[in-house]
C-alpha cells in the first residue's frame, strides 16, 4: 500500500479537508448520503465523525463522491 | 497479499474493535446491514461473529461502511 | 495469480467447509442467495455444489458474504 | 495480463464448457441473466454465442455467477 | 498501463468493430444501454460515438456486455 | 499510481475538456447525473466544478460514462 501518493491532488484536498474541518457529503455507490467530518484518510478508508462523533469507516471503493456541504 | 499493512489506521482501528468485543455495524454494498463483533480480519475478508455467534464471511469490497452500534 | 495464499484466514476456513461437507449460503452483490456445499476455491472463483449437485461457478467479487446455512 | 493462469481450475473448467459446447447461463452484476454456449474466454472477457450465434462480449468483473444451463 | 495487450482477443474484437465501423450496443452495470460505433479503446475506456456523432467515453469497469447491434 | 499515463486517449481527452471549460454531463454508478466542468484529474478522482462552482471529487471506478453536455 506505498502507492498513497501523498502529493496526489485528491489526497491533498481531502487532507485540506480534514485540516479545515470542514463539514462533508459523501455519496455512496449503495445511495448513502454520509455527512460529517473527515477524520482521517489512509490507503484503504476514509474516517468520518458525523453529528455524534461516531466513528464511520467508509471503504473508498463505496465511496461515489465528496463534497462540502455548504 | 503481503500488501496488508497492519500498520495502516483503519487496518489498527477495526484490530481495536477485535479487541474490545465492540458491537459493530456493516452496511453492505448489496444494502444488507450487518450487526454483531468482529472476530478477525484479513486481506480479503471480515469475519463477524452474529448474535447466535454464527461466523459471516464478509468480502471487503462488498463492505460500504463499518460503525460501532452504539 | 500467485497472491492466492493459501495460510490466509479466510482461504482456511473456506477450506474447511469444503472438507467438512459444509452446506453454506452465499449472498451475492446482485441479491442472490445461493445454498449449497463449496466443491473447491481458486483465486478468482468459489465453485458451489447445489442441491442437484449443479456446479455454479462464483465470481469472488460478486460475493458479498458467505456463512454456514445453519 | 500474463496472470491469465490456464491451470486455474476455474479457467479449466470454462475451458471444458468451451470444448464441450455445453450451454451455460450466464449471471451478471446489472441482474441480466444471459444463456447461450461460451466461444472463448481471456483475461479480461468471456465471449458468448448466443441463440442466434450473436457474440456476446462480457467483461469479466461483471459476471455474478456461470453454470451449465441443464 | 502498459498491461494492455494489443494481442488479446477481446481487444482484437473491439479493434475490428472499430474498423468496420460495426454499430454495438453496450449494456453498463448501470443498467443503461448505449448504442453508437465504437470510435477508439484505451486501457481504461471505450469511446463510443452515438448517432449524433457524439463522444461518450465509456470507463471499462462500467461495462458489462457489448456486442454487435443487428 | 505512477501508471497515470497522461498520453493515454482518455485522459488526453478529458484534458482537452478542462482547458476548454466544457460542459460534461458523468453518469455515475449509482445512477446520479453530475453536471458542470472539470476542474482537473489525478489517477483516482476526477474533481468536478457544478453550477455553483463547487467541487465535486468523483472516485474513477464510481463513473460509468463521461460525455459532452451539448
Amino acid at each position: 500500500m506505498s502507492e498513497f501518493e501523498t502529493g496526489l491532488p485528491s489526497v491533498r484536498l481531502i487532507q485540506s479537508y480534514i485540516k479545515d474541518k470542514e463539514q462533508v457529503q459523501l455519496k455512496l455507490v449503495t445511495g448513502d448520503l454520509l455527512e460529517g467530518r473527515i477524520f482521517w484518510q489512509d490507503h484503504s478508508c476514509i474516517c468520518l465523525l458525523d453529528a455524534s462523533e461516531t466513528q464511520i469507516l467508509i471503504s473508498r471503493p463505496a465511496i461515489a463522491y465528496l463534497k462540502p456541504n455548504g
